[in-house]
């Protein structure tokens, strides 16, 4: 069954971990895991944002810098939220589409974002995330699920 | 650290969901879950593909219709399998870019796709999926790992 946009904005911004698909300028799509937390701007459901740190963890600089590139010249994003269990009753996943922006320290913003993943993720609390931060603006929630509920089947 | 091509492959091929990352016409990139298998063509790391198809699952038709538009406008694809845990000495992610082409029951390919779809995902021997496959031409296997091995940390 397809899911309610609020439905599949809470199921999102209830799970740990999110995949965000940028467009390179040549027209290849990138896929990268991403830690990140969502954030209502006066609670309305229009104006969610989703935010992520590029953050100090060792990973490959060539990639972290391709997902900024990739933004700086198509800021059009999709993150996806998903639970897989070979009972296939419980499948769900949730999906946010928008657009992105890139904040650097010293905008707002950047601060939000880093409070925001430094209270979801403990394991930040030791080292902040330092690097460029992304803000989607979210334009459209959509989700799936084979059951009305996670524990339904 | 980053993972071999041939490790990145190896992880990226026992996992059960992937995520794929299509682009549509207008820029705007989508991520959905996918069922999987790699198949190996004629042993050699370069001409490995992976196969995927739709099935009758109640899901999005508009989706899943979507996906397939993406591909026949622009047949650059991404995917991406990722471990997290909030141990992150143990996270890990794969990824295989490449050329994706879609291919309807009657094609080969199309039997080999359902064949090892069904082999994989006993949920399939019931119902083996019926709609359009895609196949992807990987170009590029790669991966990260805060570890050396899952279990290393």
């Amino acid at each position: 069954m397809r899911l309610s946009g609020v439905e599949a904005r809470a199921r999102f911004a209830a799970a740990r971990v999110a995949r965000l698909a940028t467009v390179g300028a040549d027209g290849q799509p990138l896929v990268v895991p991403v830690t990140f937390a969502v954030e209502a701007v006066r609670g309305t459901l229009g104006a969610s944002h989703i935010v992520t740190v590029v953050d100090h963890k060792p990973k490959s600089t060539r990639t972290g810098l391709r997902r900024l590139r990739d933004i700086r010249n198509n800021p059009l994003v999709s993150l996806l939220v998903d639970h897989y269990d070979d009972d296939w009753a419980r499948l769900w996943w949730a999906r946010a589409d928008g657009k992105a922006r890139i904040v650097e320290a010293g905008d707002p913003w950047h601060a939000t974002a880093v409070a925001a993943l430094t209270a979801r993720y403990p394991q930040y609390q030791q080292i902040p995330p330092a690097g460029p931060a992304i803000v989607v603006a979210v334009t459209r929630w959509s989700g799936w699920s084979y059951a009305d509920s996670p524990g339904a089947a």
